[in-house]
């Protein structure tokens, strides 16, 4: 399993009319994607916010489940949990990667907008199986991650399209859908991406 | 797209030492899943509760978004939320399925815990694109469903598997991962299941 990490973006977002957000961190984003990056293996998940008041908060949900009365009741949620970090801008969780691992991370993102150089998640899984460097995927909270984020990205991926023309999955539901894309374990029979 | 449905049960389902239990409805699962289904093409997605008391707690989310003030500031909320069906069992959710299609769905049921007898994505997706009966999937909250619904399944899903041995998605995820593999538009470049 290559070293692949994944951060849930609150800046910097766009809302519905494109503009420059900040959105609040949510307990149930930490959960969910810690849970989802748990099974697909991943190495760490990166709650980026700039709002300091908002990390004691997040550091309180980890305490619970990693270290309180949580771990008793339900290990399998700490050990999640484990996997989140808390910081405060896209750089930081780049600068942790590299501390960690010795090397710059891949920029891999995501976006429900189509547009051109978007890379197929079979090609985005091949690369996976053969890169060294260490992979960064990042998702955005409110309509998006900012375009100043998505001009860094060394891989772009293309958006996870139904048979129908909404694209509005909830972002816990298409981190999910990305990671098990990408890593959901491969049979002739099951076929996965 | 054959008519698929889905349904949220939260009764009869298990706890984590195997009793029998009935869970609480949440909003975000009522988002999260109605914004997969819609995503996915499916005609309806029922929230099964048999504690009456939550259901006006439940239809005031759904009026909400589809016809409050919701709609107006978020109309593709509104798109989602509208396929929610509330119902108090699983056999009145098959019972609205048989009167608006005019057939008894087929029971498609879901999993954490690998067995014999599993279908494979790959084959359920296959069947799908074949099957003129509607279809019926059904995913449980707490532990998962209860065996008295499992027992009735026509069709058993395999579980959903990452590259490692946690499986702890949570409901949300499963959902939109299930949804994902089943229906997922296929291309060669992409090759879902």
């Amino acid at each position: 399993m290559p070293a692949v990490y994944c951060a849930l973006v609150h800046h910097p977002v766009v809302d519905r009319e494109g503009n420059e957000v900040t959105t609040s961190v949510t307990n149930l984003d930490v959960h969910d994607i810690a849970r989802s990056a748990r099974t697909y293996g991943l190495r760490g998940y990166f709650v980026v916010s700039p709002i300091e008041a908002q990390h004691p908060v997040v550091q309180r949900i980890v305490d619970h489940w990693t270290s309180g009365a949580g771990i008793q009741r339900f290990p399998e949620r700490g050990e999640a949990i484990a996997l989140v970090r808390l910081c405060l801008s896209i750089d930081d969780a780049i600068a942790e990667i590299e501390a960690r691992e010795g090397e710059t991370p891949r920029l891999v993102v995501t976006s429900a907008k189509a547009g051109p150089g978007r890379s197929t998640y079979a090609e985005e899984a091949a690369r996976l199986r053969t890169e060294s460097r260490p992979t960064l995927l990042l998702f955005g909270t409110g309509h998006g991650l900012s375009d100043s984020v998505l001009q860094r990205a060394d891989v772009f991926l293309e958006p996870i399209a139904g048979p129908s023309d909404f694209n509005h999955l909830s972002v816990r539901a298409a981190a999910a859908i990305t990671l098990d894309r990408l890593f959901a374990t491969k049979s002739p029979a099951n076929n996965p991406i």
